[in-house]
């Protein structure tokens, strides 16, 4: 006894994990930078062993849940093809497996985060629910009477690369146009910058002070605090990006028509700030608004934690 | 004995009607224009009523399938909201059923006519299916694990009402930039038109002499006829189409991760002239191309009569 099950959640930006109740309650956060997705794949492996070690902190591991921004195979070997992480084709789950000798499992992060909230969070009790996680970039899972969608490949749910502009910004998966590139942290943080640069925005907002006047030096965490203290240039970024979730949302309840919209990853702790713009443009793009029940979109009871929850959740259920 | 199950398929253009034997056999089909959008209700009706009158040729009528281009409620009772025709919140069934004397079933015409391809075409065996139907617009449908997806309102699958252009095309559906205004039988004749008035096309086009030389005359069967005949322009009205149907199913296949595509309606009788041009856009748009199976495009097995055949395959299993 006193064995615990660690969830670790790789993104394109950072990696956390922690020890994880079965009734989801989550321990200490440990969080580690993601090395890059042109480096060495030992250096991921390095930061994720890290990171599960400290949310371990001494005590017996059982098993741990890796949710990670990727494709993931059918049968949960392999990240196949990961735009923000080096991985390709690569046999993780049981490389980890063999160097923390104890039990791994492994699935996309943003199935992570559905488990979770259908099993213990915004979703308990919902049969038709769409996950849509914001990160780096956007993932997404697709639960239909209560089971999770696989699909063919094990790639259904990869709502962040669907085309939204035509010969739009450039994706990091080869495409061009990507949902992910008009709302998701990265693009939180394009559209800030652009803004910054214009002369009428001189001498207006916190950005500056915050980047020393070098829009190059805006991060995403910059953006959120300065809209948490009512940056105008900040807010309007958040509500770009809210904009463009609710019109990708809209294509998405066109095609499945779910009851449930839930709202995960890290720029879901925005709250209000994302969600309000997304729920005005999902009710003024999707079709046939004014004869059908619009689903109530909602932020994951979990938060950015909920990969973590349900990585965990799927170790233990792994037994 | 000696009795017959009708399905009739009611799109934004046409009425189509035939008598459907239990393994398919479709009989002649009887044709009607369809009134428009902007009519009485009974215009439509009327339409429908000479329809199926005339495909059950004399013989006593068992039941009636309604595969109708509109949003159908989960019951199967109304039709909530049509594009193209005019039908709001309207009780279609039980009033056709009232006039007709006979059993009547509504449903979606792309859900008509995904039945009818797992169960008798294109998709038989296959478990996890979408179906796309292309006529004046775009309709859909998805099966997974061998069923068929309602969705909350009865509205899953309306893919041609997923966005592709910011700020595009106005849509009958009060939409802007809607799939169907780039891929459809109204987007061939609006693209073959747009072409025509290019004066580098004088004298190089058989749409001209179809037309007398106005581009408001030309029908999409026009461009039909000349695609047939190796008319560049026609041609070219089909590529642009067939290049925005699989961008489109590149989106799809995103969020999905389907077996098979179907492509059927109307527009899907053209075949490779629209099929060999999407399934090159599905490989260069699709997320991942290089590490999944992509999904096989493959045409209606019943062609633009699928939706009747379902139609008729319902009213059947309805008893």
């Amino acid at each position: 006894m006193g064995t615990v099950y660690v969830g670790v959640d790789i993104g394109g930006t950072k990696v956390m994990a922690a020890a994880v109740s079965a009734s989801g309650q989550v321990g200490p956060i440990a969080r580690r930078t993601t090395p890059g997705r042109r480096v060495e794949v030992t250096l991921v492996e390095d930061a994720l062993t890290e990171a599960v070690f400290e949310a371990a902190d001494g005590r017996p591991v059982a098993g741990v849940g890796i949710a990670a921004a990727g494709f993931v195979d059918a049968l949960g070997e392999r990240v196949m093809f990961a735009p923000h992480l080096p991985w390709r084709n690569d046999p993780t789950r049981s490389r980890l497996e063999a160097r923390w000798q104890t039990r791994v499992v492994l699935d996309n992060d943003a199935n992570c985060a559905a488990r979770a909230e259908v099993a213990l969070g915004a979703a308990r009790g919902v049969a038709d629910v769409l996950m849509v996680t914001m990160g780096t970039g956007i993932g997404g899972a697709v639960i239909l009477g209560g089971t999770l969608l696989r699909g063919r490949n094990g790639m259904a749910g990869e709502f962040g690369h669907m085309q939204v502009v035509p010969d739009g910004h450039g994706c990091e998966c080869g495409g061009t146009g990507c949902w992910e590139q008009y709302s998701s942290g990265n693009a939180l943080v394009r559209f800030a910058r652009s803004r910054m640069r214009h002369a009428s925005y001189a001498g207006t907002t916190l950005l500056e002070e915050f980047t020393g006047g070098d829009p190059a030096a805006l991060t995403g965490p910059m953006v959120t605090a300065a809209a948490e203290r009512g940056d105008h240039l900040a807010l309007q970024a958040y509500e770009e990006i809210g904009e463009w979730l609710g019109v990708g949302l809209a294509n998405l309840v066109a095609a499945f028509d779910p009851e449930l919209l839930v709202i995960g990853g890290g720029v879901s702790a925005a709250g209000d700030l994302l969600l309000g713009p997304a729920r005005t443009a999902l009710e003024q793009s999707l079709v046939g608004a004014g004869h059908r029940v619009v689903p109530p979109v909602v932020r994951a009871h979990f938060g950015p934690e909920a990969g973590v929850v349900g990585a965990a959740a799927l170790a233990r259920s792994a037994g």
